[in-house]
């Protein structure tokens, strides 16, 4: 699926992390930054961080550090964040509802679009503006509006078969809050929100 | 930090996938599986799978596969889930009060015990029977009930001062939230969930 140019999907993974802390540093008014100060601030080594940033070209010049603006452009760019995301929200529980009424998503690029639910109660509710639709509705949205993006917030029995039909109408990747795992094509990624999963990684060494 | 004797973390994060998988395949039903049939279900290879368990021990007979109910069993043990964990969330907003209204923790053995927020609004409002704290009460808490795990769903602003009385009061592994990389002492475990770090992961294929 990888292409032999593609740099390992564990660099692509720190990216994110690298544009979320240089858009604080941005906030507070900085303009240059070093690997060094990055590494501290992410408890990442600083070599690791210029090896990451390699994979796509020079930033910055031996001894100079980076420009923050210029870097947080690039590495937007690479990401494919450089422009808004419309995102489907499938499932409309306390979860979904969360994640429509707190800015984290749309101030940093990503905007839901479009809600789904099954629930006759919750379909033709307005959130913020957006009229949930019955999740049949879904497919033929996702298809007319060339979405690209579904975040999944149902319970795990129903999880599986909205993720198959989310990948039938042309959804490539797929966030998902349901506690299971997603098989799905290999077109299609997944990343995963689970809170259990993450506790669990945690009292192992407790 | 670690022991030579402890399992690598790479190793350690995946074991609540397979205990996740089978509790649903016990939900459904099943007695014994194997780890083709856990491979197929979590996209993980088989070998993998058999060499992550043999760091923990023989699990299973040649050939004749895992009985469910002992792996879980075996599982909970190594992961300290062998028992109903307290937990504190500190951040009484829109995703907190998605947290403690859903099932998700509880069912899986994570109760939230405690929750602490600084809006004089939100003080003395009662989630589930729980009162909420005021944030200053959270150190005195935590240490009179040796609260051991934290939920962090404070702004992002706020969330490295409310980790540093956390690790400071004792707790020992925190699930953040707010979408900044937290600087914690060595003694503290930091989980991160942020939404954005998985779906510019997935941007970067699109």
């Amino acid at each position: 699926m990888e292409s032999l140019l593609e740099p390992p999907h564990i660099v692509v993974s720190r990216l994110p992390l690298y544009l979320r802390c240089l858009t604080y540093m941005a906030a507070e008014g900085h303009k240059i930054t070093s690997s060094k100060e990055l590494a501290e601030k992410l408890t990442i080594s600083s070599a690791q961080i210029r090896k990451d940033l390699s994979h796509f070209g020079e930033f910055g010049k031996q001894g100079m550090g980076y420009d923050i603006a210029t870097l947080m452009e690039q590495l937007r760019s690479i990401l494919h964040v450089n422009r808004e995301w419309p995102v489907v929200l499938i499932g409309a529980g306390d979860l979904g509802h969360a994640l429509v009424y707190t800015s984290t998503l749309i101030e940093r690029g990503f905007r839901i679009a479009a809600i789904f639910d099954n629930s006759p109660v919750k379909i033709g509710q307005e959130w913020q503006h957006i009229a949930i639709q019955g999740i049949q509705e879904m497919p033929h949205t996702v298809r007319s509006e060339n979405f690209q993006i579904a975040i999944l917030a149902t319970p795990p029995q129903e999880a599986q078969s909205v993720a198959d039909a989310a990948a039938e109408a042309g959804i490539k990747a797929i966030l998902n809050y349901a506690p299971i795992t997603l098989t799905v094509p290999e077109s299609v990624r997944v990343e995963y929100m689970d809170p259990v999963i993450h506790l669990q990684r945690m009292t192992f060494y407790i």
